[in-house]
């Protein structure tokens, strides 16, 4: 998980051993996050190749388009990319501990969610990206964080899937382990924890999570990193034995 | 299906009947009739309720946020909205006719290649917002139908799923039934039949599905609807009953 990240020039890796899958991906990425933990999740037998997301090895672009993580390959070569479009594959190919709801409508609403948690992100990619939260992006935040937390209020708990972590839990996970890199722009921006109880508490026994441990990374990491990132050189390796 | 559309003040609709489907949409949205080909696809009992989208009558944001539409109503007052979502409800909920790959792998690359898709549909609704087609967009048209036309050279046809059409067959058609609009702008905006000689065959054969004919409208009506809605006056009603 911790390994290298590869680099233009690294040389040509050998195939996927039989009934193994490699993840392409990135050790800070959330979207390639979203694939480890349905792997871990599954305990689906898998491999990591981590990459330079600045400087990609050259064999990455003829893996996916524009050489996009997180890819999978397949050891018959086959390779998808795209998190949720990975995420459902895997669910589907892979019976065990199924993620997504049984239930037709309750998958659809689930989805439904997930749309609008895709608003979240994007508000707040714009405002790591600006270095502060702008009225429009502190809106769609709110009002989704608010969503949210009245539908775990609704449902029987303590995860939106009920007793264990499911697909949405999980593809909502990343963006919420590093909620608190938000205290960066001052504490202004700390959320209001008294008006998310449920998330916060929600938040906690995701922690403890068996599957959640595998890839959680502690908030002064991932500020560590983002502040790298922010500066223009990103330390992918932060976390490498060296 | 050539119903009139509702608009503000139109009264409240009665309770959706036992075992049907309510469908708010409208005629010449291309998103609400890939809801419609579903349901026409499966044989799924439906009403539909055509919705004016300049003026929506108010209970109908209560049915989705912002009144959102393509939604269906069940009989038990759940709601869904967004066309890819109910598509892939409609399919599980009711197993007759499947319509994804039974094949989680491809089920998947037609995932991707339908996220290709709405990049072309981007680019072309960028192109009618400002009346030519640019550089960009004529860059990202050209490759997504690249990408489609040799997609079904390496199938076996003569649909994307086959023998009959599939999920992608359908999920695409509303704005391949539509392609022809292009000529508005001039000739040199026709699509080069002889480049894409196997979409174009796809696309007559289509035009003889059974399920497309139910809802397919000719070029003429497409271009006149189009230049009452750049004109600021969509004429939803333009196929009622007057």
């Amino acid at each position: 998980m911790n390994s290298k990240h590869l680099s233009k020039g690294a040389r040509q890796l050998s195939p996927v051993r039989k009934g193994k899958i490699r993840l392409y991906t990135n050790r800070f990425c959330p979207y390639c996050q979203r694939v480890v933990l349905i792997l871990d999740a599954k305990n689906i037998p898998y491999e990591i190749v981590n990459i330079n997301l600045l400087n990609k090895p050259d064999w990455m672009y003829d893996k996916s388009p524009m050489g996009k993580i997180p890819a999978i390959e397949m050891d018959n070569g086959e390779v998808l990319y795209e998190s949720l479009i990975i995420a459902d594959y895997l669910d589907e190919k892979y019976p065990q501990r199924q993620l997504h709801p049984k239930d037709p409508l309750q998958k659809a609403k689930d989805q439904l969610l997930l749309r609008q948690f895709t608003k979240v992100i994007n508000a707040l990619l714009k405002s790591i990206h600006v270095g502060r939260v702008d009225n429009d992006e502190a809106e769609v935040i709110t009002e989704g964080l608010t969503t949210f937390e009245n539908e775990l209020a609704n449902r029987s708990g303590p995860f939106f899937a009920g007793q264990k972590p499911g697909m949405l839990d999980y593809m909502i996970w990343p963006w919420c382990e590093r909620s608190d890199v938000l205290k960066m722009f001052g504490r202004a921006y700390i959320l209001k924890k008294d008006k998310y109880k449920k998330l916060m508490d929600w938040r906690k026994i995701m922690m403890e999570d068996e599957t959640v441990k595998k890839s959680c990374c502690d908030v002064n990491t991932h500020i560590k990193y983002l502040q790298s990132h922010r500066a223009g050189l990103p330390d992918y390796d932060l976390l490498c034995f060296k």
